[in-house]
Order: structure tokens, then sequence, then C-alpha cells
């Protein structure tokens, strides 16, 4: 198979940039176009981003001289897939607009994500929610990725939901700065600090594991149906959302056998050796203090979910904390290892 | 009344210290011996302290030229009451040894709380446990103050308890670097991380707030029977302790019930007038983002409970988030405030 | 003397916060008017504020009520000074409206500081400077304060430069995040990192002091005549600069002569002692390791300039640290103050 | 040539763990042994580090089966080389009983850094050091690296020493936590904060750079004769220490002259393309507000200076920033290159 061409819709911005990264010697997806808002198009994305690359290292020498282009697809000939990090703002109109010209869309943005049609794909978790795209009446299809504070949790969650079921879950999380982009949160709010509220977050943690975890039915997804409640915090961390879990489940498990379902859990990404997927979705630390973001947030190149200190909880049934990376596994990365699994089954 | 003299054991730690800048120009305590180990007993409290001073602002004057002796009843002439810092390892053998010659013991030290006849006391909670210390057999009784982290939540829950009944409890904490004392964590472990573990505190979460909340019988005092899960995590903030805390109630109250209940909740510290006592022991912050350690955390010169974001939780029955200052409500202040009550009942 | 009524230019900015902190309860000062930008003008200051408001604690309760207006002398009626916070875009030009309509302003912006008429007061360092004002054309006088990173270096160094004569000074600033005003510096570029320059900083950095301690000739000021090489950086502090300096003296001073010209000096402000002034405008820690932010931020409620580690310096004479609280001492508290001097020199 | 097997002498400690992490798969290099306390020898390194490994990723598996032995040359049996990562408390005996072993020690301790016929290497400036070492009078021999803090200072100095002489030199440094090795700086002391003292840290940043840059003859390393002065702060950093720096020149170089001295600065490493020398020593950067750590640490694998923001200094002649990742180039790293560089000229 030869390699695809594809656009970067909101190059500019922290996902954006993670793409770039992500996307240099890809061995499925060539960049041919980075695309942003009127202030940058018309300059070269190395000149444009001097002073906004915020990702440790210099900008990949393949996108230093690409000129940046408006996001519109009559402008982005011979692009065959786009990967989306806009600004909720303008994604729901910009990402439709692409998909109407044949153009599909792996999306980081919420916009279309609860759309019943619309798979909120994790690669390893929900591969078979693809069937849905049959019934996208645009020539592009449109695929997103769940908010980043999930991710982790949901892959957590599956094994567990697949074998016992789950009767509820509490959330508690501990959120990276990175997860809220560029400038993002100012340091007089969170150095020494921590806030216990994100915007529109919890809501998000409460509803969208239900859909990733769904099944289909007639073209739709329909949601899980176990209730989430979470509480979200911003932390002074770069990066990595650690989030505290207790679940209560249908059939109740041992901890080996809690333990057995993670180590033993793979999704298609594994089988098929996709390009990002790492060699475990699931890695679970015996220490008694981890995961921490400072020293697991890199294990499988920041793709795997780390996952530590399950113990039983007095009042649900276990609980336990899980690490992922907010700007990798929880964004760009997910979006590509959803691009590669669609690749590799030749729905692109 | 006239002053009363103390000491202060365990005077070059953390909680020490605290004592320490609490209690100057205290008008119930004058503070006569400061007690600490074998380095430091012989020297000036200022000479010792000079590079392990850690409050803001200078050593108090009056402590200054005070000569360290040892924790030794037999030394601490004319003292009639301890405050005690003491380290764990030691508190347990010098506390008893200080109520056996007749000196009463306000410790923030964990060895004597949960036994049975000694109050877990939090002034504005449950003042009425102090009716135990008769069946304490040593002439000097001891009254310990709970782990820092759950102060705030039991003062919190203290009225809904009363008014509502509870039938469990979630909490979450996000606990400050100066809980663990001084040197205590190490930069490495924490800067720009998290750390979901803290060895003992959740032991002590799902149980402690249970005796603060119980109730007196026969000279013993009989825990609550509610259950509580913890997860304790260390969070790089200085000090103030934030806790997400989620609550499933026997009696369901509504969003009003629960905001008057914490409005109109005073305690005998409020109704005595007490010098460390806010005029307010909880406050309910209206704001979306709040409390927040940088911004609440003095509320009430560090004694207020702050308490907010009051929401609806999908699977217990409400859930918000409430901050105390660790060092200063969760330890010394705490434990002054105990000695200011019974100082008015005649206890002293 | 009676009250005079003030208003506040740029009220909901960083430094306009700290003038409505400071202002509290000023026995010279009544705040009447609180002026900032149009989408605040109309609604009271602490609707704006909600979420705005950064200093710990409650926003002072007389300010609460006030309905912004904007920066209009033609608003601001029996208003006769008012303390400017406003933003260099605007400040230039909004102040000398109020100056013409005959309103005082006191400012902390950079815009006429480097008139050669206009005081860049400090007012323990050059009161005599307040001589040239007769020479303003306008009704009203302005008087601005210098830049908050020079301000401590510039009061060290008022006593040795008397004494000594200078030569040259190195400085190297570590400045706190709070120097950049809200939402300022990203977390993103600042969490766990420095950044090794703040732009224009050094500018102003070389040349201020030298006005500051310049003389008056002829109703303008001239310059003092020494060198200045200054690196700036932003570090992760919340409130205070710290400044490492290095200085050559004309006249080579022993250590003991430079200590005693520091513990002797005082200025106009102690001796009329001016509610905001410090009971000595400078303080030597003996510690090795101090000044601190941490620890010595709030010396003199924020308003003395902390000194320590003087030592030999291989290329120049002598180096020292100077610590000073960018917004109190460095901005609003120092232009209270200077208007402080004024009322009692009655030039108001 | 075959590998040689080496021990790592203090393997627990943080410099030690760099050296584990640093020599994994390396080229001419096996580690058989690693040596530790007490407390550690007889298990094994896994077993030992569960919760002291404190870099990102894990414990490299080539070490984790490693029982711990003392630090004695007589056990090491079958070893070459050592690296030393020891306390300075017991570096100087340990290392010297290693050399009269026969056992050559690469030393990153403080203790034989200033005897005259021991070289201070740093592999790019001073690789004619290396005469000395005939002059040693024990079988194996003794090589010392600099203190971390001016490794990259030292770099960035020597193209411009060799073509136009240093007159003096003004350092202000920034240093990271890493530095003080783990549990190292509590969090109390720093979280929020900058400290204006390292014990011991001026002394060295005042001389050695002197010795590195030094000529031998006779045998012996005799100094550069210029001064330096140097102020060093701990700041809230966890790995990289970035110095400000102003240099007075004895033959005055232009910009483009100093550019162009260190844009083609290359020494023997390059030449002999050793396995962790970067392709440049140094690197300029062109933003006007780097090097920063967070951003430029990782260049050239840690292994490369970088340098930035070159400007007149009003007092000297130029001023810089320079950054270099204090554990990798300041350590571990700079230990290895100057083992491989003598493995390489036939020395071990």
């Amino acid at each position: 198979m030869s390699k695809i061409n594809v656009a970067v819709l909101g190059a500019t911005g922290s996902v954006g940039q993670r793409f770039i990264q992500l996307l240099e010697n890809h061995p499925y997806f060539q960049v041919t176009h980075l695309c942003a808002s009127e202030n940058s198009a018309g300059k070269t994305y190395a000149d444009i981003m001097k002073k906004r690359w915020k990702i440790s290292g210099d900008i990949p020498k393949y996108a230093r001289d690409i000129i940046i282009t408006l996001p519109d697809p009559k402008i982005t000939q011979g692009v065959k897939l786009a990967f989306s990090g806009l600004d909720a703002s303008i994604a729901g109109e910009v990402e439709t607009a692409f998909a109407e010209a044949g153009i599909h869309i792996i999306s980081n943005s919420k916009n279309h994500r609860m759309v019943e049609n619309v798979p909120l794909l994790s690669a390893e978790v929900n591969a078979n929610h693809l069937d849905v795209l049959s019934t996208q009446k645009t020539p592009g299809k449109i695929v997103t990725n769940s908010n980043c504070t999930i991710m982790g949790v949901t892959i957590s969650l599956k094994p567990l939901y697949e074998k016992f079921g789950i009767e509820s879950v509490m959330l508690f999380s501990m959120q990276a700065i990175s997860g809220a982009g560029y400038p993002g949160v100012p340091t007089m709010d969170i150095l020494g600090n921590v806030v216990p509220f994100i915007g529109g977050e919890e809501d998000k943690a409460e509803i969208e594991p239900l859909k990733c975890l769904g099944r289909t039915e007639g073209g739709k997804i329909i949601n899980a149906d176990f209730k989430i409640s979470a509480h979200c915090n911003r932390v002074p961390v770069f990066d990595g959302h650690t989030v505290c879990v207790s679940v209560k489940f249908k059939k109740k498990p041992t901890e080996s056998e809690i333990l057995e379902a993670w180590s033993s859990f793979k999704g298609e990404p594994q089988e098929l050796k996709l390009p990002l997927a790492p060699d475990f979705p699931i890695l679970y630390r015996q220490e008694e203090d981890r995961p921490q973001p400072r020293l697991d947030l890199e294990t499988g190149r920041g793709m795997t979910t780390v996952v530590g200190r399950l113990r039983p909880d007095p009042i649900l049934d276990w609980k336990y904390v899980v690490l992922s990376h907010n700007t990798v596994r929880g964004a760009a990365g997910a979006a590509i290892l959803n691009a590669e699994l669609m690749y590799r089954k030749n729905l692109l």
C-alpha cells in the first residue's frame, strides 16, 4: 500500500503540534497540508511557530517549509484524510465541509463526538464501532476520539466491563495543564495551587466512556448503561492526566481476575502491529505509589495506559489509579492510531 | 482567669513551629517550655532554628531565647498543659508520661487517637466527647485532634450528618506537601508531579471521621456507622488540603437544605468566642471554581473550612469540594482551639 | 487634615487590585472611583471581579459596590488624585488627560517615567525630586515609580551610592510571574522552567536606577553616571523579585561599612511615619541562604527591601542578593507611599 | 576492540542511575558490577531500587539482576574501569583504593578534581590534559569531570578563550534540583521559591573552569589566569542548569566572530564520532527567549550545550545565556564521554 496524503487542521495549536511531531516519517501518511487561521495562512510553518512551538525538541524538518493554508477542502488538493485539532468554535462546520468534499476527518474536537453514527473511537476498545460509518451520508467519514481525561479510564475499564459488567464508576481526575492548550491556564491560577473545576469536563467524563463502551445496533451506537460520577481537577503537572477510579461490578471479580483481565488485554492495534500501537495497551505497576506522571508518562512512547494501586473499595468494589498521556494517548496519538486502524481496514 | 503555663513538645518540627507562631500573645496560655530531642536540648530556640524555621516571617520574639529541654515531665516545672507535635515514633510513650505526671496533653500525633476514651476532638464537631475524659485513669488527660486531611471534611459533614444522616462518603484528596513535615517530600518526587499514595493516610481517612462524628456511651466513644472510601494524593501545593467529596444521605436533602445546614452551623467555639475560633466554621463559596488553596486558605485566619461546588452526584446523592488549612485548622490551630475549649470549660 | 478623594485607574488589573487592597481604611485617601475599560464600566466592582480577583482573601467591602466608570477625568468628580495601574498602551494619553484636568497622577505605568521633569519616585530614595513638579505645565502633576525589578535594587544602592560612589553594577534577576499581570505568563511556559528573557525589562533595569539616584538641576533630573548591566529572567515564583547584584565602588567600603550604611538608612517616609512606610527600608539577613521569596516577602508588610549574602566579588568589589515584593514595594505599595509623601508635604 | 568490563560506584544514587541508563547497550563498556553501601549490598539492583529509581522509564534490564557489592576493588574482579558517582564523603578514599588496585577511575565526585595531575576533563575542551596521566603514580588512573554548573559554561567559553582571550567572566546560575541528588532539596524549600545559595558551589564555579581551560606543563595542569565571579541559585526546575554569562575579552570580538567561533567548534569526540558525542558541542538558538530547560534540554540527547541571547554587555563586553543538562552533560554523560575518549586513545 502506498502512503496517502493528509492534512492537519489546527496545525498551530497544541494538538496540531503533536500531530505534526507524531506524523514525522509515518509509514502510512504523508502530511502535505497544514491548515490554520487567516493570521497564519500564507507563511511557512517554521516562521509562524518560531515562538509557539512548545514541544521539547525542534519542529520536524518536513513541516518547516510547508506554507500554511486555510482549513478549506477546496485548497487541500490530493488530501484523502484530515487530522483535526481545530478549536471547538469552528471544528463542527469545517469538519463537515471536509466530509462533504470527500475528505475523511479524524478529529480530536468534541463537536461530533456524540452524534449517534459517529464513532467515538479508541482503537483497542471499540474498533467494531467503525461499522456505523456506512450510515454517514457524506462521502468523507468523520471519526472522533474521546476527551483526554477519560481515554485511559475507558481503556482500563474495557476488559473489566467485558468480563464482569459494571454498575457504577466514580472518577476523580488530576489533570495536566497541557490539556487546556496554549496559552491555556494562566500561571497565576495554578502555580502551587489546584483548581477543582474544568469547564464542561465532568459532563464529558460522565457520558463519553458510555459511548466508547457501547454496542452498535442498526447503524447506531447504543451507550453502555452504567452510571459515572466525575470530579475533575486541574493540577500543576505539565503532561499526564492521573485519575482515581472506584468501580462497582455486576459480577464480583477477585484481585487476580482484574489483574489478569488487564494483562491479557489486547486489541486490533496490537494484532495488526499498527505503527503507533503500544505492545501492551495497559501496564499494571506493582509499586505502591505508582503510576506517577513524571515516572510513567512515556510508557509505550506515551501510548500505554498505566494502572496501579488496585485495592478493595469499602463502598463500591475495587479502586485503582490510572494515568495516561493526555496529548499523546489522549489526543493526537489516539487519533493517529484510529487512522492507522482505518487504513489497514481499507476504510480510507 | 489567669494564664496557664504550657510546653510545646516537638517544638522544632513543622507542627511545633505552628504551635509557637499561633501561641504568640495568647490570652490563655503562656509558653514556658519548648521541648525537643537531645540534638537540640540545651540551646536557645533561635540558635537551633536559624536554618529550620520554615514559616514566613520571623520566629516570635517570646520563643527566641527559651532554652530547649528534653520532653520530660520532670523538667517542665509549673506546666499544666503540653501541646504535642511529637513524631509518632515517640509520641505515644512521651505523652503517656506527661499524663501520668499530671500534665494534660493536647496532641496532634496519631498514637492515642483511636483509644476509646481519648477524644478525637474537633471543637465545633464533638465538644461533648470531652465527657469521656473522666474515665481516663491518669491525672493528666489526653485529647487528640484528627488527621489534617479529614479535619475539614468532618466539619463539613457534621451538620449534614446531624440533619440528614449519612450512608456513605467517597473522598478524594489533593494534599499539600507541608503535611509531610520537614524535610518531608523530596522535590524530585513532586515538582510538576502528583503522587497517588500517602502511607497510612487512607486508613486514617476512612476511620477517623467516624470517631469524630460518633456518640458517647458509658464513658466510651462509639463510632458513627457509615462507610468511607478514600483516595489520597500528594500534589505540589505548599499549604492546604483540597478534598472532593461525594455523599449518600439517609434522608435526601435539597441543595438549599445543605447550604442552609452549612451556613447556620456554629459550635461552642463560636458561642464562647474562643480566641482562635473563626466567626464561621464553614464558608460556602458561590464561584464555580472554588475553593482553591491559593485564594481561600487564609479564610478565618486559616481556621474556616471553605466549601464549594455543591452539585448532584449521579451515583451517590451530592458532591462538593472542601478545603482546609492543613497546618492551622488541620493541626496546630485545631489543637489550640481544643485547649481553649477545655480552658473555658474548666477542664485544665 | 481631611481625607482626599481618589480614583484607581486600571482597577481590574493586577496592580489595580493591589491598590484597592492597600487603600482599604487608608487614613489619607478615600477611594471614590474605580475606572476600567468599556467591558467593565457600568457594573459593580464585585460583579466584574467575581472570577478575576487574584489576591488571597476577598475583595475589600468598600470596593464591592462601587460602579466602575471609564478612566475619564470628566466623570471622576471630586477626585484630586488618581492612582494609575493602566496598561502602557493607553496610560500615556489617559494620564495626561487627568493631569490637564487638574487631577494628580501617581502612576505605576512606564509611559512618563523617563520624562525629565517627571519624578521616578522611590520615597526613601529621591524625595527631593518632587522639586521638579513645579516645572510641569499641567495643573495636575504626574509622579511615577520605577519598574518593579529595580525598586529594591535601587533602595539597596542608595546609601552605598551616597557614601561610597558607584562605578558599575551587574544585575541578575529572578522575577516572579505576578510581574507580568493576569493572565500574563502561560503555565506551559514556566512550570518547572525558567525563561531567560523578559521583553523590555533589561532596558528599564539599566536606566531607571540612574534616574532614581540622579540629582535635580534647573527643574530637571540629571541621571547618575555609572553603568548597569542586567540579565532578566522569569522564574516560577508567585510574588517577589530576587536580584543578584555585583557592585564596583568609587571609594572602596569595608563589609561593616556597607552593613552600617544599610542598617542606618532611613528616608522621609520613616521620619514622617507615613502609613505604608516600613520601620526600616532595608533589612539585612545574616543567614547564608537568604533572602528567599517564601520566607522574606512579607517583611515590613511587603514594603521592606530584604538584603543578604554580602561577600567580596572577585571582579567588581562586593556582591549581594536583594529581594523585594514586586506588586507591593515594586508597584502599588510604592505608588501609595509616594502619594502619602506628597500628601504630607502639601503637594496634593 | 572488545568491550571492557566496568563497575559503577555509587550505583543507587542520582548520578549512578544516570550511569546505568546511559551505559545500556554501550558499544565499548559492559557493566558487570554495581557497587553501593552496606545497606544495599547483597541484594539485586531491582530490589533495592524499587522505590528509588527516579529516571522516567524503567531500570534497564541488564542491571536489574546484578547483585550489588561493596565498592571494594578486591570484589570487582575483571573490571578495568569504574565510573564513580560516590558521595564526596567517601569518594576520595575509595577512588584511590581502586586506582591503587589498577582500576581506572572516571569520577564525577569533587574529591580529586583539583589535584594538579588529575585531569578535570571535558572531552571537547581539554583532551590534551590526558597527557598528565602518565605522572600519576598509581597503576589505575583517575580522571574527573567538572561540576555540573560550569560544564556548559566552560564549553561555551572554550572557543572564545582560544580565539579572543578572556579577562573576566561573571556567572549567574539558576540550577535544577536534580543537581542536589535524592532526596536532596526538600519541597518546602523550593516550591514556588528560589534559594540564592548552594553550599560550596560558587567556590567551584570560580576555579574549575580555569583548570579546564588551562594548559599542561611538565606533567601538571596550569590554570588559565582570568577571573570569575559566580552567583549560584537554586530554582524549581527538575533538570537543566541555566547560566547567564558576561565576558570581558582580551581581543574584542564582533558578534559574528563569536557566533562563528561557536558554530565551528568541534573537539576530538566529534572527530572520533564517540558514541555519546553530540554532532555539535554547542548549538546557538536564534529565538530571543532561549535557551530554556523545558524546550532545549534534550538537544543532542542532553549532550549539546545550548547558547542564546548573545548581546553587548554595557560593563564587560558581551553577555549570553547557556544551558546544559546537569545530570547528562554535567555529570554521567560527561564522564562516559571522557571514558570513551580514553578507550579510543588506548588509555584504558
